[in-house]
């Protein structure tokens, strides 16, 4: 677990820039409070980030007793990154400038039985040709392409090394790409994505602790702990999904029996639905998408049915979340993805009853259950961020030959 | 989740006493390689603790085409430390030198029955009695008393705000303790004690993720993560045992219903033995203690009943610790407490198969499972660091105020 001085100076840039996109304009003294690093640390950071063009000087603010503070703000137009999120019913590719706004998106819809590579390679091929033509910029400014791929994945060598749902094994994901996309290309999984896209922008901003609990085809829980994304010792941490929650239960992808997922996760709720009512209306067989939407409508029109449903999915809910609560004793669970989103406030007041009947009550009080406040595809924007990590890693190393002592402190305020 | 900057520099503190605890003699080089700190801060830090007498420099080494570098060790009678571990069925005590070497050591049996906290409160009195006197070390040379009481604690008020198995609710543990304990007393959990053990002086050495599963009457997750411990937004993380493992299954004394715990912890094995043969011999009502000790007599002499026993609670175990181990993905999972050292390898060898049965492949490959190799008790060792943590925050703060710039400067090796 050692680091070495480069991992340092790396994560620490990377830190700076995102306290910069969060909190635009801000000083190198504020950095520095809301980093921990020294002042001179900041401000050599500083002094790169500006170097890159990635963030800009926009003036002074008045310092209580002391000269002006110069103030910097991220640099918009300083480049742009892709996130794609790749999942079982669809593809969703947004296109961000570098304060994270949405500038381009595009979807394509996965038809149930696509599970081929070729098949979602060429869906994201096509959705991120069009992000880039719609948003109408130079490609050179595209600094990366964040993937997000469900199942676990080898950060390093891109290669997806299984996704239960379409019984994918060592998939090398980003040479396939790489094929139809020429920018620099970044693979990860949902887990990851919305845990970070939360962390930047949305529930579990200015919170050590959090637990993002994505619920689609498939489910799992993104993990943040004391302040920053828990990948575990091989990237795979947050595998919630496949945990056993009833023993010799529903037989799982995964060829286990009883994972949370068969209960929870969109197939799952379908079940759930078949077997409470099989000749219901709600049910649209094979279509994940429209079974849930209809459940939906049914819960805000007061269908007995859908109300049903959701109660008996948001008992097994309660008690696999609880054991989040439980074991991380987190600040906030956030509810995240497609099924979530549908589903919305009722589902969630439904989750907080039945997690408080499981849950032990001191970390339960200690927690608050949330949908996403994100507005747009948390996976994407998740992505981009691991698009703009890899840029900056790459570019920083390259600066870093460059700069010299002289250079950096004509950026230091001292 | 922001820390002071004397939160950070009581935490460097600490983290270079750990490091010269755990690698005595060694350099303020190596300090600063282990810890990532620079050599400024670890020679100020060096300084602190060198004039606080709780390190000596010890000499030498030759630097290859340097200078010779100072060496510095821990001054193991620099001061004494004092560990607790209450449990539901024992008081241990053990008083260490500051190079965590015991001393002296006592035990108190807590008969079944006994759940007042003044009874509890009248055993730990009698054992620290006991190790001061069997050291005979001078009063003032202990430094505190660190103290691990099950369930669920308060740090800063000292506090035991739920113990279920006693039935405490908001017990003021140290403020009882006080009136018989005059050395500064900190009070934290089992969990947490165990999991700081293991990363100190056991299998999480060197590991930045580790689960310590605590096997007892209780039991729980002590987690290390990314190199720390994982405490959770209120001091609760790690309750695995009152996660709900069969759904409307055995009543927990939480008040829930097929909590971990009631399938594994002693008196849930005692009961896994009830069911599986009522009439065995191997069963001793209402004494978990001679329970668990005649089961490993008879896996030892290849009792089928023992065996059959063993085998089911693994299965029980199997599905839990395969919970941890996709949530965490681990590097290690170790086995402690008293039921865990009791059933030994065999047990071990079980959970193994259990554990690869309901995880996912790859994180269970990434993932060791051991026993805990600390030949005594890990509780009170744990405990032992959190009284020499709290020492050292409080010396520290007096030290930071009377030390000037020129004094450190006399110890800065450059």
């Amino acid at each position: 677990m050692k680091r070495t001085s480069r991992d340092i100076r790396t994560a620490n840039r990377y830190e700076v820039l995102r306290q910069i996109i969060a909190e635009s304009p801000t000083s190198r003294q504020e950095l520095a409070a809301a980093t921990g690093l020294s002042l001179a640390t900041v401000a050599t950071l500083v002094g790169e980030l500006l170097d890159l063009r990635m963030i800009t000087e926009v003036g002074f603010e008045e310092s209580a007793g002391g000269r002006p503070r110069g103030l910097v703000a991220v640099n918009a137009s300083g480049g742009a990154l892709i996130g794609v999120d790749i999942a079982e019913t669809y593809v969703h590719v947004e296109l961000f400038d570098l304060a994270l706004n949405v500038l381009a998106r595009a979807e394509e819809d996965v038809r149930p039985g696509e599970s081929l590579p070729e098949q979602l390679v060429g869906h994201v091929a096509a959705a991120v040709g069009s992000v880039v033509t719609q948003a109408g910029i130079e490609g050179a400014r595209v600094l990366g392409v964040g993937v997000s791929v469900p199942g676990q994945v080898d950060r390093a060598t891109g290669i997806s090394e299984y996704a239960p749902n379409w019984d994918w094994h060592d998939v090398p994901l980003v040479d396939l790409l790489s094929e139809y996309i020429a920018y620099p290309l970044y693979l990860d999984n949902p887990l990851r994505a919305v845990a970070v896209a939360e962390l930047w922008f949305g529930a579990a901003r200015g919170s050590g602790n959090a637990v993002v609990v994505t619920l689609g085809t498939g489910v799992g829980a993104g993990l943040v702990l004391g302040g920053g994304l828990h990948r575990g010792v091989s990237n795979s941490a947050g595998e919630w999904g496949h945990n056993t929650i009833v023993l010799d239960g529903r037989l799982c992808r995964c060829g286990n029996h009883g994972c949370v997922e068969t209960y929870v996760g969109a197939p799952g709720i379908m079940l759930n639905l078949r077997e409470l009512s099989p000749d219901s209306e709600l049910l649209h067989p094979g279509d994940q998408t429209a079974t849930i939407a209809a459940l939906a409508r049914g819960m805000r029109t007061g269908d007995p049915v859908a109300i049903e449903v959701v109660r008996h999915t948001a008992r097994y809910l309660g008690a696999s979340i609880a054991h989040l609560v439980n074991l991380f004793n987190p600040e906030v669970v956030v509810l995240s993805s497609w099924v979530a989103a549908a589903l919305g406030e009722p589902l969630v007041a439904e989750v907080r009853e039945a997690v408080a009947r499981h849950a032990l009550p001191r970390p339960m009080a200690a927690t608050e259950i949330v949908l996403s406040p994100i507005p747009t595809d948390p996976a994407c924007l998740g992505a981009a961020t691991f698009a703009l990590e890899g840029a900056l890693q790459s570019v920083g190393q390259r600066s870093a030959k460059r700069t010299t002592p002289a250079r950096t402190k004509m950026h230091d305020p001292r």
